[in-house]
């Protein structure tokens, strides 16, 4: 996939397929042959519901587990919104290569495989206070690199992202897209203190004003960053693939959020990993009508969160795919 | 270890050794150094410090995983309080033997392995509205079994239970040894009408109502069953041989809140897998200061909730002693 031009990335999303009807009955007929109380099994349940019906496949697979995480930097990190320098980000995309990381451990530990995409790490986006974040082809770039990372075979895409001074980026996304004070949407990321958080909340709301276009894909460009507009690519080339996502934190979902601005039922194949201790990320999928897996106080990010949650769906598949039903087991169901 | 009366069982609790200094020290001088912000893997960072304290080692371990599943039948099944027929109990463990049910697909697929111990199934308690459930001696046997099954070598004991009409007996436990009304402790189980509820709430305010003892164990003999009592004694061993323990869900809380009622802090080598959807257990919880790691709507029992929280705590162990430090990888710290 190429984008010669934004028109032809709404013009996927135009095109994204619904949730398979065959494999959801399929689904429906076997879990309550299975032996437990019917619905016992809570999410569980919904989960392998989720996934059959997003595979199109019945039973839900999932022999390849892939994490993406998409590394950018950011030019509003010269604004002092950040606890740490913007070195960091290319730091911990060494880190992730030699796997030192949190995710490292999580993929390890879940059999998760893990592919790093540092995009442009040399070249911040703009300050977007001053200018857009990105240009128009820089936007598509990375919304490209994005669908490309969609790719044919994986079961369950698990995203994340990396980049100093990413949560401002998001913060700002979510009040061009929701409204709202910026206060509301503006946390304390990696760990800010009072007078950085001020800045930060002055940042998002400059970056807003300077931007007050409604067009979700023109506020991505003007706020987002490269490794948000690849979370949008990757989810729609997921969609469009019929593979099943697994958001992380409010990164993520706020880049995610711009797709369900453009079509309301964009994010219907996403599960959410987690949600996060900062705070936006919450008040965001209650917008969004997300119901995140795990509430962990997490706030790492690089898809943590999402492969961690990534173990029920390994637990859920295990379940519905492999129980004995009742009749197979010899076990008296409620109605016998 | 065997139980010659009571009172020996009161003399281990009090036994109880502390969480380990030493460990948590040298927990507490590795994480900071772990690259990612302070703080950021949230509950993560509070297992792992959870498994160093009370395994009293550090790096903690996880080389063993251990669930038990222990089942028993009760006599007030026979009162109509419960959606399945009493001979279900013993028809699961045979499908817990054949590796059909919901914990062995969970146990296979986080590397834990599985014991069932089937107590004296032919033999159900007494209906605990007309005498007590059980005599001193059977109580005694069950808590053995129990405190047996705390092997040596376990890094994480994840405790379940099975038992037809066994949310009945956690609910009375539960009104006897915190009070309020049948209702608010009276949930539907695994799945029963209005009518049934009714009956159910009646009987558990009969069971009360006829063994008005304060006194915790004399409870348990009264109102408990023979898995409850077994994970009482689990819990203890545990404690005593530094073990880790992970409980489960409703029926599991219940019995190890009777370890708390005859001492405060008894229960603080437990994690709490999951807030189960039967009502009464995150009101429960709630009342024994405890938070459960998942919540997901599950209300199944058999350790499920348990060996899916276990999922965490790899995860935790994975991340606290495999990642690399800020000096390692070469990262610059917030305060570099």
């Amino acid at each position: 996939m190429t984008l010669p031009d934004l028109a032809t990335f709404a013009r996927l999303i135009g095109d994204f397929p619904e949730a398979d009807a065959t494999a959801l009955a399929n689904w429906g007929r076997r879990e309550p042959t299975l032996t437990k109380p019917a619905g016992s099994l809570g999410r569980l349940e919904d989960i392998s519901r989720h996934m059959a019906a997003w595979q199109g496949h019945h039973p839900p697979r999932l022999a390849r587990l892939q994490a993406r995480v998409f590394a950018g930097n950011h030019g509003v990190a010269m604004r002092g919104v950040s606890a740490y320098p913007a070195a960091v980000t290319e730091q911990m995309v060494l880190n992730f290569h030699k796997g030192g990381a949190a995710i490292n451990q999580l993929c390890q530990t879940f059999g998760i495989a893990l592919s790093v995409d540092a995009l442009s790490l040399a070249r911040p986006t703009a300050d977007f206070t001053l200018a857009p974040a990105m240009r128009e082809d820089e936007l598509r770039e990375a919304l490209d690199i994005g669908l490309a990372a969609a790719e044919p075979g994986i079961d369950l895409l698990i995203l994340g992202e990396m980049g100093i001074a990413n949560t401002t980026s998001a913060a700002a996304l979510c009040l061009a897209l929701f409204g709202g004070a910026a206060e509301e949407w503006t946390g304390r990321g990696t760990g800010i203190d009072d007078r950085q958080w001020q800045t930060k909340r002055d940042v998002v709301q400059a970056g807003v004003d300077a931007h007050p276009s409604k067009d979700p894909l023109r506020i991505l460009q003007c706020l987002g960053g490269r490794e948000l507009a690849a979370i949008v690519g990757a989810v729609a080339g997921a969609r469009l693939r019929r593979i099943p996502v697994m958001l992380d934190g409010y990164v993520c979902t706020a880049a995610a959020a711009t797709l369900q601005a453009m079509r309301a039922d964009a994010l219907d194949h996403c599960l959410v990993g987690h949600v996060s201790a900062e705070p936006g990320h919450r008040r965001l999928l209650q917008r969004l009508g997300k119901q995140p897996l795990l509430d962990l106080a997490m706030r790492l990010g690089e898809a943590s969160g999402a492969a961690l949650a990534a173990a029920l769906v390994i637990a859920a598949l295990a379940c519905h795919n492999g129980m004995s039903t009742f009749a197979e087991a010899g076990v008296s169901d409620k109605d016998s």
